[in-house]
């Protein structure tokens, strides 16, 4: 996808659909955090090394655009950026395919905090790099 | 809350919570969808007479913006309203309170289509209706 | 319900139902823990109150028999009760009905353990006497 | 694993832990049900090749304990068998481990319906032929 240098893949579980026989939209929610926490294990050691240094990325904003239905068993690209980092902020960009036809796009908004204190910190700097690297 | 004529009520489930220890960010986006359900069970006869007419209600798209946590047990206060009704499309927006503190806003588009043929009509004429007289 | 002094209802959500049609079976195991949420909050002063003491209630056990599909909207009420109370652990027994008419019926099992070094610890005497005074 | 000749892997999602830090009880009934889809997509031509017959397998019952927690990320193993074929109903039998630890075991319970009468019907001849052969 033009623009982006990272997706992973999801395929739709059976409980992720609902009566309308389509994958229920809160589901990509869930799609969009298994795509940051793939690209997080690709680019910059994986969340957990985030968290192992004290930092929590709390989400602060998700917004979804949604062009086709997914259903039951579609195997979904999930194209995914980190964009916007500063500071304690940072966005993600999303677009899901399926077959090259685009089915969703999205961003969610993230701050980093101290895990003890909930307080904002600067994301740390091996992951800025990491993802300047990654977004270069 | 100034503007809103309607709202509903959730308490966050132990489920619905994450390892951060705040209800995960996808669960706001079932509580809308209760809330939309509450919604036209209070002015509309209820989201199984739409479908009765053969008009499903799709979602297109939703934005949400997270304030502050919710953690489990909380009760939050769902306001809701119903907005730019015009054709085949409306809105809703939201706000979630918890004892009169903002904890995120958003909103949900939506497009009615027909059951069978799954391609757009306008939304019944009592609907409209009824909306119309709810958000008076 | 005989042999239950307990219940609570749940309202099946959109989002817990499935391309089947129905209410998906998974979603039937948080309803269970909504229903013991409840009884906590009727009979032992929350599971907060549990936490406050530094106590955590692990499941190490779920068993669930579903005799009839639920619905999109459907009313259940879980009557619930606890059972064979013993030192570290516990159980609940659960039947959902729908106006009466039984839609599942099922158990779980749970271990209190101490919160800092997850090691079995016994159910404190006030949580025994609780569920006792409850069960009578 | 001694008498499974069958797993698929799971990684658990951040959405699938709560906040006693562990992943959701609730969640495993998820893994198992993507472990049966995996499991008729290596061995029946998949679910969906099912239900193109007008056959649905219904879910009659589940049954799990829990042994050791499941973390965040943590890569699982679900061995899965088809048991107990006969007429309308079969059942699944699993075991969830880590690295070999073993995590969980479970079955769950099911029945074939004609899709539209909702009335039990016999497993196709093809896919009793494909469980004996996948179990062989």
């Amino acid at each position: 996808m033009e623009g982006f240098n990272f997706s992973t893949e999801v395929v739709v579980r059976f409980a992720e659909t609902d009566a309308q026989g389509i994958a229920h939209h809160a589901s990509f929610v869930v799609w969009l955090e298994v795509a940051r926490v793939a690209y997080l294990a690709e680019h910059a050691g994986g969340y957990l090394s985030i968290q192992a240094q004290g930092v929590e990325a709390l989400t602060t904003g998700v917004q979804l655009t949604y062009r086709r239905a997914a259903y039951f068993d579609d195997r979904l690209c999930v194209w995914t950026r980190c964009v916007d980092l500063r500071g304690a902020r940072f966005r993600y960009e999303y677009v899901l395919d399926r077959d090259g036809e685009a089915v969703a796009e999205g961003s969610t908004s993230h701050a980093t905090v101290d895990a003890r204190t909930r307080r904002p910190t600067r994301a740390p700097a091996w992951f800025v790099e990491a993802v300047a690297k990654a977004e270069a």
